[in-house]
């Protein structure tokens, strides 16, 4: 099971809406099952550094199946992942903003967001997440 | 001048009707004047292989102004620009599917599409560019 | 908007002068709006490894509109962008010496310094970024 | 020996004195003896593309002491150095517009040249070399 293109822009605009709403101009990247990119946006005016963030983290959150916030806890210095994001050539990114998509309970794929505080970032994506 | 989202949105709807047309899935990106990543789509079905070459092609056009395909006919064995598929961090494809965008007479983006035969590619390019 | 090559010779020839003035030479590099270089010297007697972190730095301040002295912060261990550092490639610096460079309150381009301590860097940056 | 910052500025002046000339903006790069780059502009309206091909060829030129459209001849297929574009990372460019800059016979540095055809390319190197 995974997502499709319909799929991917539905969860886009859902979490573009929510950018919206808190108006800061955000990254979006939905990647399907296979980690794969399937749909990306930048928002007029987000950050052009954002934008491998945002893939970077959707990666990353089915590379693990795991919000990316939640990854970063464990990958702190003295923790147990510490060093991770040296792996996968510069893909894993282990701060907040990215969430898998899940339908009923399997999970078949990701969003990253990235273009604001870490606590933006996490709200658009769920904001996206909670719209599958 | 650059690109809006929503004029890269708008290329993209015209390329996506073109493939649909022609029955071949395809990876669209489109890249705004200073070569970066506005939006990218994959169709449903489309390989995973071309997600890296359209944005490539789309970053290749902009970077040289100029249509893959020809650029390409440049850079064959024993032509001027032979070997620079190697420049700029593998990012430059030297086959069909990459055009500039042009507004007024002026380079705003570039659009980049991968998917199918090169014919194919530069045809659904082409519908994108088209429709600015 | 972005900026011309004059643009970014005289903000060089005012960081320059502040280098000069500190005793320090350095590498300065001036990016334009899309983070592309527009220019690079490097003084006599300047490190060499420090020609990519001057370059990487004034793309990383247009990357996300922000002197990286103050990504630097949010980047330590258990800060929001903790391991932002991994992402673009390693094109993403975390100390100080980038700046973005403004007109009319619009971000058009950044400068990126390398050569001396943290603070050194900063204030050969800040001369140039003020001179625009 | 090697060639100074005041040196570079100088040759790229010479260059873009020539490119001027001809109606066709350039990329000019100086690398010195060690083949680290000294300095690089980027003319208004150069395509962007061009940058790390400049930088490229005049790292190419003093890494094996020779002019770019020379060791391009050695490098084409079923040609002596064919492949050697895969090395290095993807720095040696194997078309026109890198030349070696000497004095009192000793190669101290090397121009690179990027915007046009390889023939415009050339030329503005050369006009850079010949002004050491």
């Amino acid at each position: 099971m995974t997502l499709t293109l319909a799929d991917a822009r539905s969860v886009i605009a859902a979490a573009e809406a929510k950018a919206a709403e808190i108006g800061q101009p955000m990254n979006i990247a939905v990647v399907d099952a296979g980690g794969n990119l399937v749909s990306h946006v930048r928002m007029d005016g987000a950050w052009i550094g954002s934008i491998d963030i945002s893939i970077n983290k959707a990666f990353t959150s089915r590379a693990f199946d795991i919000a990316t916030k939640d990854l970063g806890e464990n990958s702190q210095p003295n923790q147990q992942f510490y060093g991770i994001h040296a792996s996968n050539h510069g893909r894993i990114m282990i701060f907040a903003g990215g969430i898998p998509l899940t339908r009923d309970g399997q999970v078949i794929g990701a969003i990253g967001v990235s273009g604001g505080s870490g606590e933006q970032d996490h709200a658009v994506a769920e904001a996206g997440a909670n719209s599958v």
